[in-house]
């Protein structure tokens, strides 16, 4: 179960041939009925936007709602130009005409490589035959799921069930694809989530971006960077209730439901990262503030001379100091400590005695976690990332 | 030639025991006569500063003079607290007992692992056996620039000859060992410049970070940002003339040559990268501004993934496409021209037809050039990279 446990939505996914390979490649999620809902989405802040990104994200400027969202993997539609918004907007077009709603009210998303002409033929004969399964089943959220991988090799889902302050009963579900350092040779991470909340779209806008900026953000992609980063929420309000607003505990509430969802998928992505053998949460607490702790947890997630210390089990803390005091955060070299899962190696800036075979230990470990005190406040942040492996370059040195 | 082929420069390297393979480690240049010169030095901006860094840091701005720098390899001697400051204090003291000079008249500077406490024995032996082989020949300067390598596979030397406005000849030497990102395991990168010129040392600290600034900080490495970064020049004003100072065509004629060295070592180091199997030049020109040329630049050439695309020869030019887009140097898509060795592959943002036979073989070459035009302005920037490789992993995946 994911975009369909909510009540109000239908899902459907098939093989429109988009990918040669005869995979699925086309999903649908809609509002049962067709009408629109509250969204809310984030887009990637590449300046080089997709074009479904653009597409997109001027039907929800128009109105912040929406019935549907169409997404295709086997082409990003990026760098695409005129004709890229074209078929983007054509797809959307279909997609209303045959849910019955307007083709503002339809967003689209797009996955695969960069720069290849998308070719509108599969969109026309798909289309409606994706309308025609639409299902509120399980199986119709998993065909969905399916139907927007690319190098990922596993569908992720996930749901959280949660209650608001006044007893009722309120569900969140999501699927997504693999985010751009992870499947990085496809553009890129999309997601979309459903809930059956009754939301004013504002609050919805809030709830979203504090859970992406909590959950996607924090993992060391290329995340909102690529061209095609989308993650969008729809609320079909069919549990009932006043809508929630900014006032009150129910927005907490809701945030935290979605953030749990976005948390379950980010990791689904880490976890099937291409080529990783290590999946690391670097922890920097201590910081001067959050942002500072951020951009320096950032920097050793992201240090392609860590990650390859990580897919060697060596424990060279020498690299994550020099990665602290490179990231431009602030920091005394002679507070820092930094431990791998418990086992402190570096006190006070210098090599601190350990338990080798504790240390020994926790490298061998497929999860690991790196903890970087800083000791100078109170901002901490956790970015999750993974090795670099031989698997990784030998993935995405070709793309044919 | 190098470090000894400006007139008035000694040089000696040899095994002093901090390798425990027995290769040689302990460098020195100074100058004949073991008198004072002019000095500058450009030092990382990473604030876990190396004790040698900061006893260097702290010796030039008592004063803006040398009389010997002493280097060695096979430790940082980063990330070791206070006993660390003591060594590299330490040696600086030994240098200056045998060469009769003032402790803060020698430079010092380490590279090797980080965060490994550094055994100052092998300097009480050490020093007084280099100070007794100092020598001006060109195999002294090999000596010194042997004595500094870590992963490197061969010695970097470069010299330049040139001639000042009033007739008068002068000559740059230099030695230097491979870069962060090079070789990675190090820290860092060190290279010593001298030259013959009198020069005041204001007018020296300005040829240096200018030559500098064009050359390594072009190099796609951690380069001024590893522990131990450091790059010093002494002019010995045996060429005679009047000091070069800020005025006239001199200053700029001594700058020339500086770069040209600097240029000459940061291709070697840059050649003698860790499992590299492509040397490629980023151009992007056309920014607003230099320096979002230069951003734009470092994006595409530090990219993990236009890094494994190198390695593999494939031309995937979205995935540039994208880095620039995300580098936070402004650009319009639809305006961006992107080729490979002169073949167009992306126009206005959008694919390109091209010569498939082309852009096959200048994809196959070790040399790749890469131009982005992003048609807006005149700022424009080279950064120097090369490919990801599974010999990178492997090389880098243990320390020991």
């Amino acid at each position: 179960m994911s975009v369909t446990a909510p009540a109000g939505f239908v899902a459907a996914g098939l093989h429109a041939g988009i990918k040669p390979s005869g995979r699925p490649d086309l999903a649908l999620v809609a509002t049962t009925g067709h009408r629109p809902v509250p969204a809310a989405a984030v887009f990637t802040t590449n300046l080089v936007a997709a074009a479904p990104v653009q597409v997109s994200r001027r039907h929800l400027v128009e109105d912040p709602s929406a019935a549907a969202v169409v997404l295709n993997s086997g082409n990003a539609n990026a760098a695409t130009g005129a004709d890229g918004l074209h078929v983007s907007e054509r797809t959307c077009a279909l997609v209303a005409a045959g849910l019955g709603c307007a083709a503002r009210d339809v967003l689209v998303c797009s996955t695969g490589l960069i720069g290849i002409p998308l070719d509108p033929a599969p969109f026309e004969s798909g289309v409606p035959r994706l309308v025609d399964s639409l299902a509120g089943t399980p199986e119709a959220a998993g065909a969905a799921a399916g139907a927007i991988l690319t190098t990922d090799t596993a569908s992720k889902e996930a749901i959280s069930l949660t209650s608001l302050s006044g007893g009722g009963a309120v569900t969140v579900g999501g699927m997504a694809k693999g985010a751009a350092m992870l499947s990085p040779a496809m553009a890129t991470m999309l997601a979309v989530l459903t809930t059956d909340a009754a939301v004013e779209p504002r609050a919805l806008h809030e709830a979203l971006t504090r859970a992406v900026d909590a959950t996607f953000n924090q993992l060391s992609t290329d995340g909102a960077r690529s061209t095609n980063d989308t993650v969008i929420l729809m609320a079909s309000g069919a549990a009932g209730g006043d809508p929630i607003g900014f006032g009150g505990a129910d927005i907490h509430i809701l945030t935290e439901a979605v953030t749990e969802v976005c948390a379950s998928l980010a990791d689904q992505m880490a976890a099937d990262a291409e080529g990783a053998t290590k999946f690391v949460r670097v922890h920097v607490r201590g910081a001067r503030s959050k942002e500072e702790a951020r951009r320096a947890a950032r920097a050793v997630a992201e240090s392609q001379l860590v990650k390859c210390s990580l897919f060697g089990g060596d424990p060279y803390w020498g690299r994550i100091l020099s990665e602290l005091g490179a990231s431009g955060s602030y920091l005394e070299p002679d507070r820092v400590d930094i431990s791998y899962s418990g086992v402190t190696v570096c006190a006070g800036g210098e090599a601190a005695p350990h338990d080798g075979d504790a240390l020994a230990k926790a490298m061998a470990g497929r999860d690991l976690d790196i903890t970087c005190d800083l000791r100078l406040g109170l901002g901490e942040a956790t970015v999750t990332t993974v090795d670099l492996t031989p698997a990784y370059i030998d993935e995405n040195m070709r793309t044919s």
